[in-house]
């Protein structure tokens, strides 16, 4: 019996059933009043709308309370590293940034629309959005592939006066965190004490490693498509090599997973079943790649305490819809113009905090259905929001 | 009693109300189908959205089926030319961008996203556009302020492969031209025969005074604030010229309404009630700026047989709203390129023939809300399309 088949209902969809769901897209615009008569149209539209133009006109700080951009969370992204398929191009990456807009209004009330663009140059992004920026209220960058994204998250940020999160980054940071915490709290561990592999030094991955270097790991050991990342890589790279591979592990994946306790996948790489042999008792796997896995998660569970994936029908699913929902409702609640690392913690412990009473080897994480999740992180990145403000 | 009092629940909304209605804004994104539990998710994000990101990176043709990009209209803005309100910039031309996304589902059934521009720089504009072009599937062109409007239509028309209408042009020349008819029709004139002064040579002025034309209007009269627009105007004024004031009226509003059979005021300029005293018997005025007309419609009531205004709170409502809901539905159920003329043409004559058996003084346009005239306007700009798709 396959776990999947444990759980009843969340077997993978059939693909005409995938396709039907996909069919006209997945987002609509709606109306909060409805338009029914004249007298509707006289308030909404000519002339009663005048009267809220010019009010916006005296006063731009009106435009948060009378239209619906100062909540409206823009998905951007120009299609060059969707899901674990690569640069498929914009249009191609458009039902990811539906599906990710219909989750901001699911998850956390939040109005969004996708934006695609059809150019991958940083300077015309950037660009494009400061001209666009009266638009909407946040930017939830998506799917753009590294090195260009940590350059276009940064520029971005000096851009604009709004909350901007590249998600494949920040967001599967905060939820590995908040579920290595889990992991570490079943088997009574600590999270200084855990060798970690991280094969993967793309956005997610160097975004895992510093989030989790930043809670107190000491041994993390990243990959990249040429072994072990060491003090010969250049930027970004070579600074993480001087705060990674304590130990001094040379070679590749077999080298590194040998006697670890945690495997982090965020590489698509498919991880061979006798390397799981090797990794030391008690082992973690987060095979996070989607929608393949790095290791499907029942050949994992024959050698290692824990597994965690990204999908959503297998059990431990470490799913940014856990943080990002939260973390911009918390940031937009609380006009902040920033997300800063302590919001990003906030969530991490806000995540990890809802199922402390509740916790086994297939429970590390909150479902993502589990709704004190997305209310727990946006007030706990709110405070945090706040606590920052004189700062 | 008013004419606003005879209509029960059509007098002008209390402020209050209406910065009430537009509390956090008049639009919201809703799901096609909800996410509910863990399969939905399966089905509409990881896994299963990969198999249509894959298909429509394999065929970009299928992304007009899978997303909800290809029926979704862009009302796209500089906030140059908002209502009577002139250039009060992107930030507060907003509600009124909402409020015409809100128009568009209700009397259309298509999604609808405003997107408003911090530049309104012509080049800027365009290629924002350009680069965004896979998030939407048409573009509305709103409240630019002429002449640049006309550049902007016809460079957009050039760069985007999909229907672009500049609204306050054509949106309002179609409705006034249906309207005339109608008019012509309750008194038994021809278009032919009409003495027609327009004040006001902006977007809607000029889009106004060339369907009248095409039409077959005779003797038109196109006034801007120097007066009788004469063969001393440059560029695009010096065209109309040629075609206009065949009587060679000089002078201003005063000369050129002496005699005149109808006033069209796209002005916003005042117009003093003694002149409309020197008319022609059974004059027609349409006093169509927003939201201050340039004449009260019971003042007119006094002097001319059969008036209108922009305005739901008063009869003979000659309101965009009859025109581009359907006129963007049909171009896109018709998978159309461009609105060409003849759609335009189209959409005319389809909101006329609606009320061509319940004509009236106060009744020569189907009201707004009339549920036979988008489906009537889109059926019949459809088959224009279809029929100019081989020219």
């Amino acid at each position: 019996m396959t776990l999947a088949q444990d759980r009843p209902g969340t077997t993978s969809p059939a693909r005409d059933e995938v396709f039907g769901a996909h069919e006209g897209g997945k987002l609509a615009t709606g109306l909060t009043t409805p338009l029914a008569d004249a007298r509707d149209l006289s308030i909404a539209y000519t002339p009663g709308v005048a009267d809220v133009c010019r009010a916006i006109a005296d006063d731009a700080a009106l435009a948060a309370r009378y239209t619906w951009a100062h909540r409206l969370v823009a998905v951007v992204s120009d299609g060059t590293a969707v899901l674990g398929l690569g640069d498929i191009g914009p249009r191609a990456s458009l039902p990811v940034m539906e599906g990710k807009s219909a989750l901001f209004k699911s998850f956390a009330g939040l109005d969004s629309i996708p934006l695609v663009l059809d150019t991958t140059d940083v300077d015309e992004i950037v660009e494009t959005l400061v001209r666009l920026r009266p638009t909407f209220g946040a930017v939830n960058l998506e799917d753009v592939a590294a090195p260009r994204c940590f350059e276009l998250e940064r520029r971005l940020i000096e851009a604009l006066d709004c909350p901007v999160m590249h998600d494949d980054q920040h967001g599967t940071a905060v939820v590995l965190l908040a579920a290595l915490n889990g992991a570490c709290r079943v088997q009574d561990r600590a999270l200084r004490d855990l060798r970690i592999v991280i094969s993967g030094a793309g956005a997610a991955g160097i975004a895992c490693a510093r989030i989790l270097l930043a809670a107190g790991a000491s041994d993390v050991v990243l990959l990249d498509s040429r072994g072990v990342v060491d003090a010969g890589r250049g930027g970004m790279k070579a600074e993480l090599a001087a705060v990674t591979n304590p130990r001094g592990v040379t070679g590749g994946i077999a080298e590194a997973l040998a006697g670890a306790d945690v495997f982090v996948g965020l590489s698509s790489a498919t991880l061979p079943e006798e390397l799981l042999t090797t990794m030391a008792p008690d082992g973690m796997v987060f095979a996070l790649s989607n929608p393949d896995p790095e290791v499907h998660p029942e050949v994992a569970a024959r050698h290692a305490a824990i597994v965690a994936t990204g999908r959503s029908d297998f059990p431990n699913q470490i799913n940014n819809v856990l943080a990002f929902p939260g973390i911009f409702r918390g940031a937009l609640d609380a006009n902040a113009r920033r997300i800063t690392d302590d919001m990003k913690v906030a969530a991490a412990t806000a995540i990890a905090d809802v199922v402390a009473g509740e916790l086994s080897p297939t429970n590390i994480v909150p479902g993502p259905f589990d709704p004190r999740v997305a209310p727990a992180v946006a007030a706990a990145v709110a405070r945090a929001a706040a606590a920052g403000a004189g700062c």
